[in-house]
């Protein structure tokens, strides 16, 4: 496998760092090439001895072929989905909270240059996602299913997005609607439990980077499947994944973890 | 050790059925000596080989020092108290939902005779309620604590009494008012969590018995404390325990599991 | 749904009051229509209101179209599967512990009649041995693959049959040979683990009627798909889903569980 | 509260530059005032402002009362505390692997200054440890015990010793001696399950740092203890909640995590 090349935005940022140790840990796969921060910090990158600047444009000129990785924030990775769709350069972008006219963007930039898109990396949190619509057919209606996530202090929302996403799948595999059979809190006399409902369970504490279990409950057993993050690194590593991954793939569409995965 | 004698109440009942099982499956232990259905209802009692009636304090001039087994109803269960307090005999009660004032009735009776009243028997269960509070001071104020339920689909109140429980014996421990800091769901932006605040989830669904998990969320670092009951027969062990142990206390105060596991 | 006409053998063994307990639950869905237990036993059947007796084909000859369920021992399984195949009943079979040849005896009466065979009945445990392999594949080889099992006290051996079929089930499906890569038992100075290596760990206490984890072990997450069963009702249950499943299969095969869950 | 000054041993080593991070985050609490590394390689220290050098002797004469924080060798761990007996700060060692005789000379320099010593600094273990005597009394013997760790696929020795210290203190608590009782691997026939003996079982894989659990399994009921620990932080923090306490002990006997948490 030949080693592949990689340009980093915000590689002073907390996940431009953390791509920025990861690859140089692993120097028979990855290679930096490329480093980007903006306008006035980019002093700080004068020693990772690869390419640096402020501009994509400037840089993706001096690396043909190399991924770009991009964490940054729903305006920059659209300008740099633009940039790449110039250059040719494959692109891995994790960026989280885009809306669907800057998601549709991406769409668009996909179409002249190999474009991969998760705003959730962990291959196996996706790997689940895409596992769990057959365990819920094949159990059948009879196992009523629950969610539960626990998270650290300082998230602001519950339950977490991951959480409702887990539940979306969940309903889709049964053919229900997510927003009519979610429950996200219980209290007080709720009656009996209806079999389609979906309960969503948030518990928070601690430095938690995530956990998530679906449960399904039949009659004298249950299945539990838990997925648990315990450091971000793990959020990278997908990514880094993903750009061995991309590499190979050819323009068309804007791919994503359930492609990776097939 | 000397067999113990029970006399059952409701004895065709669910829980009651249950203790002459288990009393019949250990006679080297216990000696079922009394049964009681209602009047019009003793019939089904015919084979059990002991005293039968709908009558206690008849069925008791014929057991003396028997243990009686209360698992009834609030009101049959002040009945039995004031029974047991004249005829002597020891007594355990395991109804739950007594008001303060029929509560305060067994404590009345309780000064004429042996009286154990827990609303929950499992031993585990009140176990961990007698040595949370230690572990939550040796913790420190530093472990977040939170609280998760999970229980059968037909269960009509969320979160659990139990549950509940579990969160106030916290809550004491840390010299905290549970109903302040209780946050009993949390759906939507609900913000960063305060150090005090005591998170209780609920989950449902199948047939599960009841699972209790208490979290403590630390730096880098978490504890969780589950208990879990697959089976009734738990409840009615613990009663039974609770029969060994009453008939060796003097009357005088109104015993309770703390009591017996002290 | 027409109702599912039932013939239980062995109606006063442990599994055949069960199944007679859950079919009489359930008269919307069955209908117990034959009894059977050995000669000079059958006394005991006479209220449950059907067809009773010590030998099959004398009441299947009163029960045409009924599903018979057995879960008696391998020697009378044999012959149970031979007299089905002559008079055409479905059939379904839950017996532990057969040989290959006897096995292929109730291979060859499948020629004959809808028969359906599973040492396990769990629904959940089968489903999950269905969707297992693909989590595997999709996961890839850099997740670490452990086996936990938690049983009864009474349980001789070690680890569980159903905790091999996992590992079993894990290494297959990543192109392993279990023999070569399963690991029993760690104890002492055992050095790094392979990255093939399937640790597979048995607990015992209680009356834990049978827990199961599969752990995958990736760069900074984990997995856990965790199976538990706290009734062996439960086993009851998959047999009677399997006894409305049979009745609409021809001959031909010896059906299994991934035949009904596919 | 007063501030905290700490003088760190080996402060470019892995668990050195911890501490040294973790001290700058919280600089109400804390404050660097020396920093150690073996001759020759102090030049690293020069932007921590604070007092560097590579003989403690000397650090310390500018750091009167700074308590010492030394993760390093045994043999290091010695002189250590021979040096702070003569100069009179306190200390917290935290190394591992001390024979006898090097624990033994620790207690010697215990008599002349606050000293504090725990191989195993993680504040929830030592808690778990401090209160799982209590729970294993009041339990009483019907509960079966037994343990389960989880660590990284590089750990080379199993069980590890935090799960040996765990089967060690229940045995403790029970009137048991663990040598006897304890069962570190079952494969096979093993046939059925002693009421005294203490399972303990080692999974392994990934880069787990650690998860302990203990398990009691009583009638019908089970309690599961589980710590983990998600970081190697939580080593530091342990050690630094260690120095906040040991500045306020007098010298006299060698602390340790027990002491603290009483």
């Amino acid at each position: 496998m030949s080693v592949c090349d990689v340009v980093v935005m915000g590689a002073m940022g907390r996940m431009g760092a953390t791509f920025v140790r990861l690859i140089q840990a692993e120097p028979a796969v990855f290679r930096l090439v490329g480093a980007l921060e903006r306008a006035g910090c980019t002093a700080g990158l004068a020693n990772l001895h690869c390419e640096i600047g402020d501009d994509l444009a400037t840089v993706l000129a001096k690396c043909p072929g190399a991924v770009v990785i991009d964490f940054t924030s729903p305006e920059n990775s659209v300008k740099v989905a633009r940039t790449v769709a110039a250059s040719g350069n494959p692109c891995v972008i994790g960026t989280t909270g885009l809306s669907a006219e800057q998601t549709a963007e991406l769409a668009e930039a996909a179409k002249k240059t190999a474009l991969f898109f998760a705003p959730n990396m962990s291959v196996g949190l996706n790997v689940l996602l895409a596992v769990l619509p057959d365990l819920v057919r094949k159990l059948g209606p009879a196992y009523n299913m629950e969610v539960m996530e626990i998270h650290h202090g300082k998230k602001a929302d519950a339950p977490s997005g991951t959480a409702i996403k887990l539940g979306q799948c969940l309903a889709e595999a049964r053919g229900l609607d997510y927003d009519t059979v979610k429950r996200h809190a219980r209290d007080g006399i709720i009656g009996p439990r209806t079999s389609d409902e979906i309960g969503v369970a948030a518990l928070r504490g601690g430095d938690v980077v995530g956990d998530h279990t679906v449960y399904f409950f039949g009659p004298g057993e249950r299945i539990e499947v838990t997925h648990r993050v315990h450091t971000r690194d793990t959020l990278a590593q997908g990514a880094l994944r993903a750009a061995t991954w991309i590499v190979k793939q050819k323009p068309g569409k804007l791919y994503n973890m359930a492609d990776m995965l097939a």
